[in-house]
């Protein structure tokens, strides 16, 4: 079973303000999709604390999927958060995610959402609303789980520089 | 009223060897479309002036046009200019130009144009052909709006690394 | 006679415990499509490896195309040693190439190949798989021909920070 992290990054889910829908809905979506849910976690739209939640959450789940933060407000920084924990961007789940999110609404050109590989986890963000958020994973969950398949049976070697990172304490599974 | 400045970018119409024509269309099509146009000033094809204008166009307009520049020659600068004075980039909207582009010709490919935003303002390159310009802009600006209206209602907050910059001198407003 | 190099990128192609049928394909096609192969080169997924054989290649051939090494596995290093030695990305060229093997297979949405200039040469990312490769050439050659003439059109401007680089030793054509 694989298993998967979800991130809410949202100011007011954090403070309370506001109850946090779009990650459960994912949640519930990857656990029908045969995904192990390891736990959800709710943060603030504060790139460091992001990271360091996608850091930590790619030590133990295979797939981290965040839910939030990919917009234009200065608040919005989930995909740069991404792009700075990331070792390889894979731009193609990017693009049909907004492919996909276009034939509900343009707007859907708004969403900076990005897909990239930590070692052999798979980050992937989606956006703050519920539809929005399930639209685009639903999207791409079988290029997904192909990924994750092609992450899992990478023999790790020790020459080479992205495998020495896994080899690394911080990257350390249980 | 949204204020836009458009910027042509260009070699031959800065020394005055050609007519700038794509300004003035992009100009009129803002114009007949809601905005009041700030400006229209022609730049050579020169990268640290290109950001200039753009970094002094985006304190007083919300929307900045530049036309030109986007395509493959060593003078055609302007996507790595605006890359380098964008907060965030804004990918579903090259996207969408470059698709719309694309049933006119497939040359559209090459087009490099970018789209992002700086504080709260979009900046938005479109390709020098007056035709390239008037149909890439004429494909995002339902998004465009959509985008400047989200980026006008945003509340600054005074604890954002984004909003700090916004309170920068630099960054005012008149 | 336009000029191309291929580059096979393969960690098992280069030990010999594969044949390397990709890049001979790629061969075929680009000679069949009017251009003159300098050569066929094949070397393992070392970044730096890569990037010293794009750069050697880039002096002698407006078209350089690699095979391999752009899909999610530690090793597959091709699009960052191609973003390394390019001035210029061509995003339009890599999302072209990308919607046409959608066509074929979502799996597609895995291929992170690239395409950019350096200097008046191409640099273009084909997939490792015979099929994968050829699929994408195919899309591409048409725009991929436009785009060299182009650059080979430009006339070397000597205040030009890119075409400085086109006057150093190490971008000097035969």
């Amino acid at each position: 079973m694989i298993r998967a992290a979800v991130v809410t990054v949202s100011d007011t889910c954090f403070r309370g303000e506001k109850e946090d829908v779009s990650g459960p809905a994912v949640a519930e979506m990857l656990r029908a999709n045969g995904f192990r849910v390891d736990g959800l976690r709710v943060v603030p739209d504060e790139q460091t604390l992001i990271e360091e939640t996608l850091i930590a959450a790619s030590k133990v789940s295979q797939l981290v999927v965040s839910t939030g933060g990919t917009g234009l407000s200065p608040r919005d920084v989930t995909p740069e958060a991404t792009r700075n924990v990331c070792d390889k961007m894979v731009d193609g789940i990017a693009e049909i995610m907004r492919a996909e999110g276009l034939k509900q609404t343009p707007y859907a050109a708004l969403s900076r959402a990005l897909c990239g590989t930590r070692g052999k986890s798979l980050i992937l963000n989606l956006p703050g609303s519920p539809r929005g958020a399930v639209t685009s994973l639903g999207a791409v969950l079988p290029v997904v789980g192909h990924a994750l398949a092609l992450l899992a049976d990478m023999p790790v070697r020790h020459d080479a520089p992205d495998s020495a990172k896994l080899n690394d304490k911080e990257f350390e599974r249980p």
